[in-house]
């Protein structure tokens, strides 16, 4: 009975992070994710998995799995372009003076 | 151990919900949000908040009561929004041969 309703709960909010984090990881755009949360939302599944796993609770297994590994993938887009941006930055502040 | 690992969790998941929680419940504008997938995200929070009361778990107590309360005032507002926009369609529809 519990592990009905917590795999409805699993499937239910798997499902409405799904597209919204389909369109980011097939789009590349980062530009509306803060950083900071999003490390902290990442970090947080992680250990809803492994309090799931301490459990033995296979609804929380399977869902923060796969929010897990999508949320991964965000966050690497997200730090990947934040280092670009960066480095795109110290470009411009270095060369400013140059071409000025 | 595993009460620890699961409230850090809900600490570090909920946190990083809050700030766009807050901004959408201030500011009030809901047009990125999904009907239908917030919608399917409450049910699924308020699923995970009754397994959590099935298992005892107090951190998945915790962390789904404030997401759902948050998750449950950003869906009262869509769903006004939409039920607006959708009496303003039909205003526009009816009057649109009387101006024309």
């Amino acid at each position: 009975m519990s592990d009905m309703i917590g795999l409805m709960a699993a499937a239910l909010t798997t499902l409405s992070f799904l597209p919204q984090a389909l369109m980011v990881i097939r789009t590349g755009r980062t530009d509306g994710i803060s950083l900071i949360m999003y490390a902290m939302f990442t970090t947080g599944v992680a250990g809803w998995l492994v309090y799931g796993i301490l459990l033995g609770s296979l609804p929380m297994i399977v869902a923060n799995s796969v929010t897990l590994l999508l949320a991964s993938m965000i966050l690497a887009l997200k730090v990947r372009h934040s280092l670009q941006a960066k480095a795109q930055a110290a470009t411009f502040s270095t060369s400013a003076p140059i071409a000025s």
